[in-house]
């Protein structure tokens, strides 16, 4: 009989260890639980079937149960988990007797910040998540006229964008002065907001929600914000991310700043034989070391693989993370890595700032986009700290590219004499990384 | 009075010295000679007007006359210099008197190479270079049924794929036993050539041409070659770049092993006060040093500011290059950087090779494309030594990076663990070089 590894989430991160535990030990009893119908299915394309981008649901079902059969995992579904209990390797399922493990791992991942206002029970607050529900909501996306997203985050503006290519008038409130306020530079959103109010989308920025507001009927017929109120049929509520820790915390597990789990280099955490991954857990910054929670679905995989090869016995690290970033918003792509200019600035970096703005092919060739590229740098050795860029092509891929390149320890001048592609239909005479990387070691020339 | 720059060539890297030296010095006199009646165009971009995918030969003019006469660089159109003393530090204009420099710019560029059989003289052999000569080609495009590309090499591949998209009967020799034998794998030309068939192109690999067959009014009719003859209207003739070097040899500057003239660091040549850049130039490979020329216009240019520079008393140094390449072939792009499969094994390297297979998207995201990355490396260290890419997307945003990887000495370990943007739209859970490079460091552990 090989190990007992129990896994607490059907999630990237929960299948990502059943993956990674199978391939260290493939005797070992794998048993993933979910509280879902489902696994495998990707909730970060739900936006864009909401957005007809995608032409249906199924397509976001990456696997049948039956592959984690074939590949010796047993997926409960619809069970929950109430407790773990490190002492005894026990966790229990509802009423049933406890189920021992060798080794745990707990991937139980996030939910949507409550927003803390009256109203919430009102029917009409769409939380994206679950691609069951989210069925049902796009059914009714068909019928709502106007409606209102509360946050201009990562899923936010996918939402808003969503919404506004599904015909739908749009507004957003945000606290914040500007879309992604917390992750992004205001010149780096400033395209994708132009491009939104062409889209008809109307932002209220500096603006906080201070409750949901029903109708007779116990429906959400708008929100009051610290600015007015909006009339809405539907609110996608939007919040940042807080790890689903409860039962984690009841079982004596420690949790950091950010209310995640700590874990080590290994995903361990605080209790022996219990590893975790994905939006549950905390990972240090590369830059400083500040514990950052709630990243992408990448990292969550890549978290989980490692966990599950530790849980089974295997010697995997998984490092401190830089956090490139990418996403559509409006018809633009915007992205970075690491630090942006209000991030270094509300750190209190010392930094230096170089800008270009190139294109993304030749002048000439149909189809040619801008390409905006910022680096944030340290003074003095223009080592990269950070990155942020907004254009039509290619950001994902520079944004991989500068998020190595920081944790390399690169700096401006060896992106000043970087080589590029030059080849009219898929790149420009100068890459605008390269053009960014010299205007900032000539701006440093004069000191 | 400032100093005299004179600059003989005004493609990319004669443009580009010309601006370097204002810049160092904008009291200077610049002059830059050219034989053509125009600079400034972009000649990469003729092969996509040949195509149909730009519309006209005007979108291909970067600047006009004026801008330069603005920019204070004086532009002598039309005019051959006939030879160098650099004794005397003088240039002769054909009849007139020497002209006298202070600092002399070489950037006389490249010829294709003579095929060197029979028939050479007719009329319907296409060298693509000169823009007034490509439009008249062009014209002549319209009436032509079939025609051979002779090489598929970076020139070539885009004319093939140019020809086929015009409509017209394309056939392809070239000695090698696939396209671009000497840059790319065959794995990763396979899906181009794959492409190429579907568009109707018939190619000749391992094919050398052996003369130019003619008809009674000295107009081409057809090759004859190692493997029989093909009939055809018009040639197209892609062979390999040679420098022409041959006012520069007369004036008894030094050239390498590849015809190209020996520059140092700074791209000075063998004599006081004369500066050399672009086609006409050999530079060193980052690795291992072995001289190259026949680069892009990206090379060319950036060599053009670094020699503009110094002529005009800087002090900029231009680094050997890991030439990270790209290009359209049929529907796919293909790309790399430094060392490919091929080349590493002709140059007896001891090398590891990674490779996966992965999208450019999520896979349901509708645009996702295939895009297969193969890394080499270095046995033990495992230091990256060079790549080979072909997809759908993305292909020169990751040349790019892999270029600076090369260049940095980072090893499949730091591209295993890198982190990368996951969105549907632009980016899939995976990246490809991660996963390339996680299975090359996988197939080390065992040994």
């Amino acid at each position: 009989m090989g190990q007992n590894i129990i896994v607490i989430g059907g999630g990237g991160a929960g299948l990502g260890a059943a993956g990674g535990a199978k391939a260290v030990d493939p005797l070992a009893s794998v048993t993933v639980f979910t509280e879902n119908e489902d696994v495998a299915y990707s909730p970060c394309g739900i936006p864009f079937v909401h957005g007809k981008e995608i032409p249906s649901f199924e397509a976001l079902f990456l696997a049948d149960k039956q592959s984690y059969v074939d590949a010796g995992i047993e997926v409960r579904y619809q069970t929950k988990i109430t407790a773990i209990d490190t002492s005894t390797k026990t966790v229990q399922i509802e009423s049933d007797q406890p189920m021992r493990y060798d080794s745990l791992v707990i991937s139980t991942g996030f939910s949507y910040a409550n927003p803390g206002v009256p109203g919430g029970e009102l029917d009409g607050l769409y939380y994206v998540k679950n691609i069951r529900e989210a069925m049902e909501w796009d059914k009714r996306l068909d019928t709502v006229k106007k409606a209102v997203v509360v946050e201009a985050s990562p899923l936010g503006v996918e939402m808003i964008t969503a919404l506004a290519h599904r015909g739908i008038e749009t507004h957003v409130i945000d606290p914040n002065p500007w879309a992604l306020g917390e992750l992004a530079d205001p010149d780096i959103v400033e395209l994708a907001q132009e491009s939104w109010a062409e889209l008809g989308v109307t932002m209220h920025w500096n603006t906080s929600l201070q409750e949901f507001l029903g109708n007779e009927s116990g429906a959400v017929r708008g929100v009051r914000t610290s600015n007015g109120d909006i009339e809405c049929d539907l609110v996608v509520v939007a919040t940042h991310k807080v790890p689903n820790s409860e039962l984690a915390v009841a079982a004596g597990l420690k949790t950091g700043s950010t209310g995640g789990l700590i874990v080590d280099g290994g995903m361990q955490t605080s209790a022996a034989g219990v590893w975790a991954s994905g939006d549950i857990c905390e990972i240090p910054h590369g830059l400083g070391g500040l514990p950052l929670q709630g990243l992408t679905g990448s990292h969550a995989y890549a978290q989980g693989k490692v966990a599950g090869a530790n849980a089974a016995g295997g010697n995997r690290t998984y490092n401190p993370v830089y956090v490139p970033w990418g996403m559509v918003a409006g018809k633009w792509m915007i992205g970075g890595v690491a630090l942006g200019e209000v991030t270094a600035n509300a750190l209190g970096m010392p930094h230096v700032v170089a800008v270009a703005d190139g294109i993304s092919r030749a002048r000439y060739y149909p189809g040619v986009k801008k390409v905006r590229v910022k680096l944030i740098a340290e003074p003095g050795t223009l080592r990269l700290i950070g990155a942020q860029m907004v254009g039509g092509e290619g950001i994902k891929e520079r944004a991989d590219f500068l998020g190595v390149a920081v944790k390399a320890g690169l700096t401006l001048h060896d992106l000043a004499t970087m080589e590029n592609v030059y080849s009219p239909p898929i790149g420009a005479l100068n890459e605008p990384i390269a053009v960014a990387a010299q205007k900032g070691v000539a701006s440093q020339m004069g000191r």
